[in-house]
């Protein structure tokens, strides 16, 4: 099929076409640049949140929830299911795909697994570009669900409108790894299993570190919970207590649901909501994407310059034949690049603006 | 202090000038590159060990007993603890530290906690900086150590030459999210914990996975953990049984151990020093070496080239020129990042070589 014969049936709605181009796009198959610049101008209109935590704590079982949510009211949904620890698709996530089986029959749904991908290519790229393709064709919401707390997995949920973090008590030690990073990036908290034991621990460490707590004494946080007591600056205090009185300010909300009953969905739907009419109210909404516009145009920026370096066979060999200088230390790795880049073609002409 | 005086006080082992220049590298101030560059001839005689693994899991007791038994063999050690999910230095590893103390004050250990960079920057080549660094200064063994289990770790960990890949038995989720590409980049496996409940378990799937174990029926992995039996593939499970025989293959051994109890650390050091003395025998310490150079180069690239353009006033000016457009849709990010490339400067003259 040809690409202007295969956007057209993807204008036209059809289900063969979007999957086609779902791939040809996660792939960066030949012509993905023209498609996805022709389905461009169409974005924009979908509402996309990130759902993040601990392998474990019930992402899969929310997200359902969330996409029975959307449908109970008339919303398309679109789920981009990201594992960045796995260089397949498979094992743990087709695990999880099970349990949306039920949604997954629904032809108002459209489910989709990635993995990573190579070091050179970009997840968190991959993933916004999938998320640019089922926006144009016309999910009305897009559930971005990421495993992990690391970076990679920030980065992906970050290129969402609103990122929900779900914790559980049992990912007792995960406080530890989360730190004021991932705090920052979450606009809502889901404390799930909230009828387990340390529950109340969590939700009460969590909104310790978020400074949602006033008037409680610092010397009531456990030590070995790791929080850092340093790190809840009074800026950061004022600024949210401020937020409470102030429409066009965010206070992340902490909520607690028990997510294999189906308890707090509603709460998280609210809420979810309410983030976005912020979003929008308070202008958030339009610098937020810009933000991810410039940083996306900058991937691709390092994109192509990667792909016409490394791809270029010349550029290649003549990387190779620098190598065994390098390893005896009569070349370095930075004057090698210098030399890389001035010959082949060079970059930014860095040498004459610096 | 001159960045020549400086060199010389570093190759005279003054600590506080390798201090000096850990920092220097670390946050690329100015000189970072010449500084590189005069210590790279000296570099290639450490030993480097990554250790990864989920939190908790005991990693940096290990790392104490590792520093114990290299400082007791008469060798020199250098500690880089890497976090990636953390914007700052601190919590975790701040407490971490603590328990290393005992090592803290011998002269013949240094340590170093590291946390992420900006997403332009890149965490694996800090620490490959930084472990050059006390490479050169003439550490013997390099321990790097990081948390979790994800691709930022994962990169950072094959920064070394022997990858160490700590679990626990209540890290039962954390097997999910292994899986293989995890599985593949660990030249050693450690149960740590291995008192508790689970851990024959979790030893068994570990060897099950790696296809240490022959003539076990597949039928009797537990369904619920996640294992894709599909990736056992039986060219692996050929190659890993040859390599019982064949003193140039590698097979991963599963080790035991109760760190807190210092159990099972003889073992731990002695698998190490056999899988670099397979690397060196087999020529893979060359090959991998090499790959890493390739690597490290082309890192090297990557970052000149984005701190080429987006140091750049005009080119960020430009950008941010175009946003709006593409925001309203009348322009893509693939045509703003061609013309962006064309016209500032360079790059890799793209257009004439495809």
């Amino acid at each position: 099929m040809s690409s202007d014969r295969l956007i057209e049936e993807f204008n036209a709605g059809k289900p063969a076409a979007l999957a086609r181009v779902v791939s040809i796009v996660e792939n960066h198959r030949d012509g993905f640049e023209q498609i996805l610049g022709s389905l461009h101008p169409r974005t924009g209109r979908a509402r996309r949140v990130g759902l993040t935590g601990p392998p474990g704590a019930g992402k899969s079982t929310i997200t359902s929830l969330l996409v029975k949510s959307f449908r109970d009211q008339g919303l398309k949904v679109g789920v981009i299911a990201v594992d960045p620890t796995s260089p397949f698709t498979g094992g743990a996530l087709l695990g999880d795909r099970v349990r949306m089986e039920s949604v997954a029959l629904d032809p108002g749904v459209f489910i989709r697994s990635m993995a990573t991908r190579g070091s050179l290519g970009g997840l968190a790229a991959a993933t916004r570009e999938v998320a640019d393709v089922l926006d144009a064709f016309g999910f009305d919401r897009l559930v971005i669900e990421t495993v992990g707390v690391g970076q990679s997995e920030l980065d992906v949920a970050r290129t969402a409108d609103s990122t929900v973090l779900v914790l559980v008590p049992e990912s007792g030690d995960s406080i530890q790894t989360l730190k004021a990073g991932v705090m920052e990036v979450a606009d809502i908290f889901i404390v799930n299993k909230a009828d387990r034991p340390g529950a109340d621990r969590l939700r009460n460490d969590v909104e310790l570190m978020l400074g949602l707590r006033k008037g409680v004494s610092f010397g009531n946080v456990p030590a070995h919970h790791g929080i850092d007591l340093k790190r809840l600056n009074p800026a950061r205090l004022a600024r949210e207590a401020a937020a409470s009185t102030n429409p066009t300010q965010w206070t992340p909300p902490v909520l607690s649901a028990i997510a294999t009953k189906g308890e707090g969905i509603t709460d998280i739907v609210a809420a979810i909501d309410r983030h976005f009419a912020y979003l929008e109210q308070s202008g958030t909404l339009r610098s937020r994407r810009r933000e991810r516009m410039r940083e996306r145009v900058m991937d691709v920026v390092g994109q192509k310059v990667s792909d016409r370096l490394w791809k270029d066979p010349h550029t290649k060999a003549w990387l190779e034949e620098q190598l065994p200088s390098v390893e005896e230390g009569t070349a370095t790795p930075f004057a090698v690049a210098d030399q890389l880049l001035r010959q082949s073609g060079e970059l930014v002409r860095g040498e004459e603006r610096t």
